[in-house]
């Protein structure tokens, strides 16, 4: 049987070259990259290598960089260590409704310290509207918080835009990169954004590896006090080999960013297209301002976990939305932030696809997935006329 | 020319058995434990054989333990999170003045948020009197935290006499096991401490994988927020091959304990016997309660650094105190606090042995150690008579 993955969102196979950076750190240079000996220097010249790479691929110096063990840890140190930094100007958060969990329960945590935090919605499309973060300012705002892309609807935000009310406002953005990084050109100056968090398995590097950038100058609270690793700012002992792993990971993806946006956006229109031909089957998020490799759905009348565990019969690999909830069933929250209703909420489907991934895996999939949906209105009471809520 | 790695409390070399544990999930087995279909499932399956491996090892639930990305990282967590937890009954924590830095920082920062922290000295030999920690508790006692073993000394501290006073007064033991989970037995109920750190490059597992045991039925708030990993108490996708060479090393570990115990115990008492035949050299620590593979001294007249590098040229790799300041050149603040003068604190010199040295390993060491003393104290000024303190 064909095996067809289709889910980097959720994690990426390690780029075989990543492999190869990570194995002398697993090996033979197993040294502690504060030792003062050769062993030492060794780990320390792969942790400042991987740092450059990942801030070339960024556009931005090596130590406006500071590694950590996930995008999770670097929303949570993002979000909490602006806010422990500059609660003394204001205790005032924007954020929006369909940010990752690690924003929206650093946000909650905050809350619970005496912070106010605003969630803007996003429009039908996922788009936040800039202006909506200008009217939700006021004098005690410190931190706005928007997601460079959502993993569920796979929507590019405006972050551009929203920085230019932020410095004018003189608050700072944080914006999740953890999708775009890697994925699409991200030029941190550009995009205006002061602080980008990112993860290294969403672009062929391994799981358990992130990064934080603070632009220059800034000051965050560290979420892991101790050592004097990461210039303080980070504590605890190097994972020497996943942050080679990572430097190699943003350098092949800087290399291949241009190729790799091109055969994806291919796939995924290919994918898209066969799939509106199904009836009752809607895109989420925006048709054109997308991840090159994100294809989203709501299939009416039937519910996510179902597809999800017919296709995975047939080697077809997907999820429901974010993988950090995907084993909580439920409707997704992104999705009725937009103002779906929760009947078709509960149909959603995504697809991430990735290099491994060929045009014959498409077509593939897109036969089985016809199936698949006709099996499953059959057997389902919704198709049938009662809980339609006739979205 | 011989290479003596002397220095495995800054990092191991990962078994080899480790590390074939570790391939296949970064291999093909790299599917997001949260993911459904059986690349997601095998990731889980890996995840939670390592939580029962390293479970064993000290003897707990396999749910009580919760991975982490450091030995640091676990103890943030649990020194942070108790008092989160904990906070509307007290906001009075114990600590000794000779913890690792993230247990001293985390506690630094719980003051900053209207913690008070009591810092016990600990006697010459390094140990934290039980005694004086049922003199320091008070009604807002909510926690006490003193490390197993303190890496810089070596000294085996009285956990269990200290978890019969904190049980008594009703307080939380957490203790920093770091230097001691994996390398000497830990039976955490035993024992008495109801939280334990541990990071698994201590026991020739990967950098960058730790866990938090946390006893049934304690709460703690988590570190870091977001997605329901690790039974929602600590967010963020996980580093599955690291998770699963922590739990191979843990099942090593408990498996060749009393091997490795004994011929470590054998390497380090020739090599402290073999040192202090060398004038006005000292042993820290306790000379019987102390870590299997622990030597620590100070040498008179001499700073460590110096010792370093020219061991170092030698082929010869040890520490000055704890790998997280080693690159801080002053005196090791733990040697101070035990009493010993500026002068002779700055001459500390640390050697943690591994089951890769030899007895030839250690005839060569102590060859060239006797003859960089010999060449140190030639160019130093202290040996010369002034800047002698006299102890």
């Amino acid at each position: 049987m064909r095996q067809c993955y289709f889910d980097h969102a959720a994690a990426n196979p390690l780029d075989p070259a990543v492999m190869d950076a990570m194995l002398p750190y697993l090996k033979q240079e197993y040294g502690n990259p504060l030792s003062i000996y050769e062993l030492g220097i060794n780990a320390r010249k792969a942790v400042e290598k991987a740092r450059q790479q990942v801030a070339a691929l960024i556009n931005v110096k090596p130590a406006t960089v500071i590694f950590t063990s996930s995008g999770t840890e670097a929303n949570n140190f993002a979000l909490r260590g602006i806010a422990m930094a500059r609660q003394a100007q204001g205790k005032h958060i924007i954020i929006s409704k369909i940010e990752h969990q690690s924003v929206l329960n650093s946000s909650r945590l905050l809350e619970k310290s005496g912070f106010t935090v605003t969630q803007l919605s996003a429009d039908k499309f996922g788009f936040v509207d800039p202006k909506s973060v200008e009217d939700a300012i006021t004098e005690e705002t410190i931190l706005v918080s928007v997601a460079h892309a959502s993993r569920e609807i796979g929507t590019i935000e405006p972050i551009r835009e929203i920085s230019e009310v932020t410095k004018k406002h003189n608050v700072i953005l944080h914006t999740d990169g953890v999708a775009t990084v890697g994925n699409i050109p991200v030029d941190a100056l550009d995009l205006g954004a002061d602080i980008i968090s990112m993860t290294a398995h969403q672009f062929y590097g391994p799981k358990g590896m992130g990064a934080l950038y603070v632009r220059e100058g800034l000051r965050v609270s560290p979420l892991i006090y101790g050592g004097i690793q990461e210039g303080g700012r980070r504590a605890g002992t190097e994972n020497v080999a996943s942050i080679a792993g990572m430097g190699m990971a943003a350098e092949l993806a800087m290399k291949q960013m241009d190729e790799r946006r091109a055969y994806l956006a291919m796939l995924r229109d290919k994918l898209i297209r066969g799939v509106l031909t199904i009836p009752d089957v809607r895109l989420t998020g925006h048709p054109e301002f997308r991840l090159p490799n994100h294809a989203s759905f709501v299939v009416e009348y039937i519910e996510g976990e179902s597809m999800l565990l017919m296709l995975s019969a047939k080697g077809i690999y997907s999820s429901s939305g974010s993988a950090c909830s995907s084993r909580s069933l439920k409707s997704s929250p992104v999705l009725l932030s937009l103002g779906m209703p929760a009947s078709l909420a509960q149909g959603s489907i995504v697809f991430t696809l990735g290099m491994g991934n060929s045009v014959e895996d498409v077509d593939y999939f897109l036969q089985e997935f016809r199936s698949v949906i006709n099996k499953l209105r059959e057997m389902s009471p919704f198709s049938k006329g009662w809980g339609n809520s006739g979205a």
